[in-house]
């Protein structure tokens, strides 16, 4: 299953395989809840990246002051279970943007099975954790 | 900051003081935002702990069947950005029961700081991952 | 089972309780060991703290330099496993402190029962990274 | 950066891309230590993937008993930091099966720079937590 480590670029989305470790299971047998969110945010960070937008570079003040994605609200729907060795399926969609308020539609699937619903409010915020406006070139490599 | 190990049972809520160390923390300064939901696991499993209800008899069988608890919704409101070293108090109150899905609301909170808004939806699942309605045993622990 | 939050100071050592919740198990039913590393960190976090050093004190520079805690090297020993609800001791004694570098001896127990042995080398860094020789309080404080 | 989902394997040892979000990062700016013990994790679980050794089968008892790989030791010396977006290296070798007691060499780096480096033992446990011997395929396939 070759795949470019930061998934790919679709016209209005992006995809990335990731797979079910040791590490995000827990002793009920499945997936610990918690762990999921690292993978949708690895989903958000792949996606923007690939639009050449990087945590180090905001960090750094790339966009003027430094900056930060912070997540502001998420709404989840557990609809079934992720096992150990699993292949899992990040698909993520920017919705809209209003004012300094990005959202992102997301799920994770495993074939055709959908295993997590969600969506999720982000913001940038500099180091005082203000949210500031999203940088106009940002905006546009978006699609916004 | 003396408190039982499993937090404070109040009349219809629960307590539970947790402290942020650096596993918690990521590179902007604040805490990740799925770290916020381990600490509500916390304050869900102390509370029904309190109420005499053990992960690990519930693995083991004891109320019939083996069985866990599965997270299949959560709505979550981040407010504010919590730090290393915090004190956070985690509080718990259980909403309501339809059918096999109990309700819960949470707060987390740092001195009068809202830091995050919950409202988490969970089920009682056996091994196949079907869910089960509580005992009654339960549901009376719980006063629903 | 009260304790302070951050535990009990004892002559020369330090003892704290944690309770083992979903977020530490694996799949395979058990404590997976990657998660033991938190326990060690809380209880060499509380150590110093109950002996006035707070992470965000040195961050903020209050020993000159921004400095924070940074291992650089464990030897650890898995010697029983924990599991889901069990109650674990960890006891951090510090060792001896050669120029910038610090060893902790620490273990996790459950009652008489040895479940993880640790020997922790810290150095304390500035923001480039570089090791800075721990601040004299900071030595008297640790006895050492 | 294209490679298989589950990395490469080579004569005798085994690499693996891996990337840095913000999960693996603390407050310190840099990847929190615990964090290199799941990427380190990775590797050896997608080395003995790609010799067709399953902890699904192996949970599921395709060798006879349920069985599932546990750490019992490990030497960790943390040599470099890694940063946010960094692409990490991980690469496994297998060392010396003694009994049941199997060893892997394992580094993690960033370009030449070495980042982490580990000895890790680990052993094969029933569901009892028993130690078992390596099934002969096994043994075979890591060419001991």
């Amino acid at each position: 299953m070759p795949q470019s480590l930061s998934g790919t670029l679709h016209d209005g989305y992006h995809t990335l395989l990731q797979r079910v470790y040791f590490e995000h299971t827990d002793f009920s047998g499945i997936v610990y809840h918690a762990r999921y969110l690292n993978f949708l945010e690895r989903g958000r960070t792949d996606y923007v990246r690939l639009l050449d937008i990087h945590h180090n570079e905001l960090a750094d003040g790339a966009h003027g002051e430094n900056l930060a994605f912070a997540v502001f609200r998420m709404e989840l729907d557990f609809k079934a279970a992720a096992r150990i060795d699993d292949v899992l399926k990040i698909t993520t969609r920017q919705g809209e943007l209003k004012g300094p308020r990005l959202t992102f539609n997301q799920k994770i699937t495993r074939g055709d099975t959908l295993i997590v619903q969600a969506k999720v409010g982000v913001v940038l915020i500099n180091e005082e954790g203000k949210p500031r406006r999203f940088p106009r070139a940002m905006v546009k490599a978006l699609g916004l």
